[in-house]
């Protein structure tokens, strides 16, 4: 039991079961998504800018330093969060734009539509990202209400909606932050008598970048400080919230972010960013607090994604699975310090319906990337996906930048994750498994990697 | 005077006084330069990869923590070391190719011509990469001798040379480092009686790596941490050469990489990798030590350039500067720990012939950056650099990563950076400002920072 000192553990197991004993009705839930927020953009990740409020969070919570979101791009990974399921499979590959006419299909079950089956109240804030079309908004898909932009800011025409209806049109970037936390606070305090999930998908800090008046100039790091200092500020609003309605006890709240950083924001210490299966795309801060139930100050290094929201929910609010059946599990033991790590499968990384990367134990193996230089105008959005000369295997707990390929000194790993892969793609759509095995055949010279422009990232 | 023992910093002082009064014999000169090793790949860097040699040099002298090299890519970094200049003014802009016919112009003066003023005796081991026709190997260019690939070890036939006669080919990828090493101490011993320049320049970890038998699978990093780890041993036998001749208080040795890494190694904490001019692709270790002239154990966080070399032996071996004008400056006082920084007007960065950033005391000013969306046939390579919608500032002291812009914050370092930029740029080739000029009124559409797949680095 690593990192864990024993008594502590044994005196918050023993607390959270009387806790558990002690209430019948199931607890709040409130998930704060931040908008290609960067593994090192916030204090208690080792940035500049100041997070007090999230710090805090962090030490009286839980902090994970392995956590992957659903995809490296902000549409796919929603479609992640709220199934539990690869994007691939929740018909949700790719960044959906406002001339789409799709969204998360009706058959997919929304953490929101699950928690119904216990009678939660629901609110969603923010970004949405899973079609704007009135079918596909929120309040169509298991939430109560919603208030926000329903796709990416740095998109047209970007209507602020209450439910489906337009307030204002482009909405105003600086009022965001205060605006969603004024309606969060509002939601708190009106569903306090009911167990309720609230769903703070904010819009930063995507670009372009809004601050309101207050906190514009704050930071020396910029305005991107600035509005990282913003959604802090939200963050402890919110905490307080739910201190002053007496919640703080009976309240499950996590942070995190969709993908990492895109053109501005930092990605610590990993190497790629936003769009890129390099733990820079993916990997993201998330941090869960509940007094009594969760002991204080830990770090988990176990890994641990996005998808497992859902079955780990439902679980914890005890309501049933959906019966798409999640691709997440159950990580209350890691959330809940019982459990250094958990065995799984894999964790596979797309990028759309191609499978580049797989995430077991302390390995990545790389398989196939975008070639820039093969950037082409078919097809649209000339992104091609080329299986690499060779598979590639990092030791990302040693090399937590993915720089020194050890493929050829772990032949058996390699062996272990291939078997591991072609195990979970059994299971996958026809068009994924169509891919995969496509990608599996297509040659491509081992001299490739002479051409230069290839791996920007 | 900070990060300096005033006491220690005397003592070394009075003792280079000494040391210089008692020699009329210029010092020997050795430069070890590797090809794509990152700003982390070394021990005393950050690095998991065990470097002893090269840790133990950087203890016995000074390591420098904001070194830059000439260029983000081979042939005009190595052009910018050996003349001081720019590459876009040493006429070596960009990679070199075996199907090239050009070279480094006659025109330009190597550091081994300069040397010959007081008759240095030399050699090039390794890779030149500034032409493989004759008249442009290194025994054309100052150097009595050459031992090495002429170009990159992707690039084919890759014939081993020995001054302009082709010994092998291709040559053997896991014996070069060995070779390399041998024919390094023959030199010394050789040349033990004159003054010398050694430039050591090693082929790896530029892929395709190779390593020797006795240094295959010693790394747990992989075949790159093999790779550099025999690097490690060929410095400590230049080091124990120099000293078994009593050379070791009569000899400048230097240690650094010709730009960031390629696929693989680490750009330690830094943004950007080789070919990018964000810090990773640029900012290279640089390790300089000569006992009882640069004190023990010190870092120089100063910004420093490869093309300081030349300016700096010039003073330090007390030859003439050659008639064109280097653009670098005689950084003597940031290695002997005399000063820690220097002013100087700005550090450029160039793709191509395409100015990108400049450096200037904590900041960087991005101005200009290739467009991977906008790849196309036309031109050749497809490298188009766009102006930025708006110029990006970083304070790369306290941003290391450059991931929060504070342009906005700071008009006013902004504009001082662009007008050090006119005043330098005044002075360069017709071409140069022809596509500076181009670049400052190219139109671009603001919202061009929408398009994705723009910024993969």
């Amino acid at each position: 039991m690593p990192d864990l000192n024993r008594r502590q553990f044994l005196a918050a197991a023993t607390s959270a079961t009387v806790a558990s004993a002690a209430s019948t009705r199931p607890p709040n839930v409130v998930m704060i998504y931040c908008d290609d927020m960067g593994y090192g953009d916030l204090g208690c990740y080792g940035s500049r800018i100041r997070t007090p409020n999230v710090d805090r969070m962090a030490s009286e919570g839980i902090r994970f330093t392995h956590f992957y979101s659903g995809n490296p791009v902000c549409s796919p990974s929603r479609a992640g969060l709220l199934t539990g399921r690869y994007p691939v499979r929740a018909g949700v590959p790719r960044v959906l734009f406002p001339t789409d006419k799709t969204g998360l299909p009706g058959s997919e079950v929304t953490i929101a539509q699950m928690l119904k089956a216990r009678s939660y109240a629901s609110m969603c804030i923010g970004k949405w990202h899973l079609g704007h079309l009135p079918e596909y908004l929120p309040v169509n898909r298991g939430f109560d209400e919603y208030f926000g932009i329903p796709y990416s800011n740095d998109m047209t025409p970007r209507p602020l909606l209450h439910n489906t209806e337009t307030l204002e049109e482009p909405a105003k970037l600086e009022t965001l932050t205060p605006r969603y936390t004024e309606q969060a606070l509002r939601f708190i305090e009106r569903s306090k008598g009911s167990p309720f999930f609230l769903y703070m998908a904010h819009t930063y800090p995507h670009i372009p970048l809004g601050a309101s008046e207050r906190f514009r100039g704050r930071s020396p790091l910029g305005l991107y400080g600035d509005v990282v200092e913003e959604l802090d500020w939200s963050t402890g609003e919110i905490l307080s919230a739910l201190k002053k309605h007496g919640l703080d006890n009976n309240t499950l709240v996590m942070f995190s972010s969709d993908n990492g950083p895109w053109y501005l924001g930092s990605p610590g210490h990993l190497r790629g960013r936003k769009g890129s299966t390099y733990e820079g795309g993916q990997r993201v801060p998330f941090i869960a607090r509940f007094p009594g139930r969760i002991p204080r100050g830990r770090t988990c290094a176990g890994v641990a994604s996005v998808l497992d929201i859902l079955p780990t929910l439902s679980r914890l609010c005890d309501v049933p699975l959906p019966g798409n059946p999640p691709d997440g599990i159950d990580i209350w033991p890691l959330i809940a310090g019982q459990r250094p790590a958990l065995d799984r499968e894999a964790l596979l990384m797309f990028d759309n319906t191609y499978l580049q990367c797989a995430r077991w134990r302390q390995w990545k193996l790389h398989l196939a990337r975008y070639n820039s230089a093969a950037y082409s105008p078919v097809p649209a959005g000339g992104r091609v996906n080329l299986p690499l000369p060779a598979p590639e295997l990092y030791d990302v707990v040693n090399d937590p930048d993915e720089s020194y390929d050890v493929a050829p000194e772990h032949p058996e790993v390699v062996a272990e994750i291939r078997s591991r892969i072609e195990r979970l793609m059994a299971g996958f759509p026809d068009q994924v498994r169509k891919d995969w095995t496509e990608a599996k055949t297509r040659k491509v010279a081992p001299t490739a990697v002479g051409n230069f422009p290839r791996l920007a990232n």
